[in-house]
């Protein structure tokens, strides 16, 4: 079993495993080179450009996985909300939601055909890469999913979606049991066609009490990632600022739960227990500053505390920088190959 | 003792105590009617414009605290930071420190008279209020003021000063600590003019990992709120999102923790432990957006999960915002002093 796959299931590894979020995107010239030619839906709907951007990274860097180049948003496009993304701008969503009404004219998705591009991009990146390499499959989270369908873009404080939630329970759980519903369409279509673990990217739900949390979003959480338990793939979900509800993450019962850069995760090891894995946790913003020296201090620290027992995958706390020099990137890599991890690696 | 006061120090009160961050501000027509007349900056320098607006929420509402009219911006000015606000755009800071070289430039800060309008101010507040409404004082903690210091103003990600803090560690403590020691005087400054209790915003350290926190801040912290201490009057250290590392930030040793509107108050004060009074936490979002029934559960429900034992005092997770409708204050103020507390109330 690959080493990523193995540390999902808590099982010890040849060394603690170590992906990216966002690690095909523009902090690679390549991925520049190329995105100066296509734009960006362009390249994630062509499953040969999504498939050589996917595959990036990995000849580069000795990653333990290759996430699937691909964008969260895509799925509400299908269903009639009209995306598209701005220079500099971020993805903008041109018929957002606005009342309850407007969930009646919102378009049941056909996701093999609709979607069907990204599982043609998983097909091509698992033929090209060794079997040790798992490919990862992805989806947004009804919540973060909804904050852009209510929001019409990315929002500071989340006050449309907030008070469509407060003044519109009904209607709120109705569109969230939709995207429920349709995640799980699609992250069935990726393991399908290869995928070997998922993501459920829940970016913005941190927004949330604990108390809005457990009440009006949990229960769609719980139910996509237990499809997903069906389909025999492991499932990582990254919920950041929610760490502060570590207990109510951890009901919604994914194999993984990552984290931001904020928390010790030898303390949110030690708080969940040793049945559940953990991913993260450094600050992206360290990898792009540097030095160097701190770097590779933080990351020994973290695959320390964090390896304490099986079931540690190194990561960020959110997406690498597009900033970020490709020497920090190679040396972070090498320092948490190397760092000794107490209770994840099997001696062989 | 005023119930503000014995929750602090983990008595039994009469009802729970409730406060709002930011209670004497924008939300208040009598607020802006002054403001209109007056910049920000002069009705913070002016001891009698500052006690009014100070006392603003208390002739309107049944607030247990009346927090002095300031900002935790203040003492950067006579550091020779240059500290103005301009309209709609926040705080701006014209001489930021760039380099390790600018600490020396830094003046030191005469705190009874360059910044004793705040102390007077407390002093005119006190003799116009009972004595079961405290005055609270307050100031901004080392890191946050230093987030302004070094990066100019708001920061979105905190770059400029986690950059500083990484490369230049000696000058970074060497700022925190002038900081740190300003920040004694200041709030030694205000307890001697009257304020019953003080509050410590470190409003932006929740950017920070617990590594980073514990490493570089926490010293000064902890040094801040030792000597608030020494002064006989009991702190609330608010440091929103560093929840995500709560057991660090009990180590700080303020006798009440402030929280965001994240976390389970029930789970908090379980983890934490009947030793440490708690404050918080409802979202100031729902307090904006409504309906009225939806803040009222909510408050019923924190102040029946914060009062497990005694020791919280109410407030919001972040100061209320602008467009606040007024009938909502009033009507949480009531659901909170309402409200049962199964350990927190005193039996009269």
């Amino acid at each position: 079993m690959p080493d990523l796959t193995a540390a999902a299931r808590r099982q010890k590894v040849h060394r603690t495993p170590i992906w990216l979020m966002r690690q095909a995107g523009r902090y690679l010239p390549e991925y520049r080179e190329l995105r100066a030619h296509h734009d960006f839906l362009t390249m994630a709907r062509t499953p040969e450009l999504a498939a050589q951007v996917t595959v990036q990274p990995l000849r580069r860097f000795d990653l333990d996985g290759a996430i699937v180049f691909a964008d969260i948003l895509l799925p509400l496009d299908p269903m009639g909300l009209g995306l598209s993304f701005e220079a500099g701008e971020g993805p903008h969503i041109a018929k957002a939601v606005e009342t309850p009404q407007d969930l009646a004219r919102l378009r049941e998705v056909d996701v093999a055909s609709d979607l069907g591009f990204v599982a043609e991009a998983v097909r091509i990146v698992k033929s090209q890469l060794p079997p040790e390499v798992p490919v990862i499959g992805f989806a947004g989270a009804p919540f973060t999913l909804a904050s852009y369908a209510v929001e019409g873009g990315p929002s500071r404080d989340y006050r449309r979606l907030k008070r469509f939630m407060w003044h519109h329970p009904q209607a709120f759980a109705d569109l969230l049991g939709r995207l429920a519903s349709l995640t799980i369409e699609y992250l069935t279509l990726q393991v399908a066609a290869g995928a070997g673990m998922v993501q459920l990217f829940d970016s913005w739900v941190g927004a949330l009490s604990e108390r809005d949390y457990r009440r009006l979003v949990l229960p769609h959480t719980k139910r996509i990632l237990a499809a997903v338990k069906d389909l025999g793939v492991p499932s990582i979900h990254f919920a950041p600022l929610a760490s502060a509800y570590l207990a109510t993450l951890k009901e919604a019962g994914g194999d993984v739960i990552a984290l931001d850069w904020r928390p010790d995760i030898g303390e949110v090891r030690r708080a969940l227990g040793p049945g559940v894995a953990v991913q993260g946790n450094l600050d992206p913003l360290l990898l792009r500053e540097g030095p160097v020296r701190e770097i590779e201090a933080a990351a020994l620290e973290i695959v320390g505390r964090g390896g304490v027992f099986p079931g540690h995958i190194f990561n960020l706390g959110h997406g690498i920088d597009k900033d970020t020099p490709l020497e920090h990137v190679a040396a972070l890599i090498e320092a948490v190959h190397r760092a000794p991890s107490p209770g994840g690696i099997a001696r062989l």
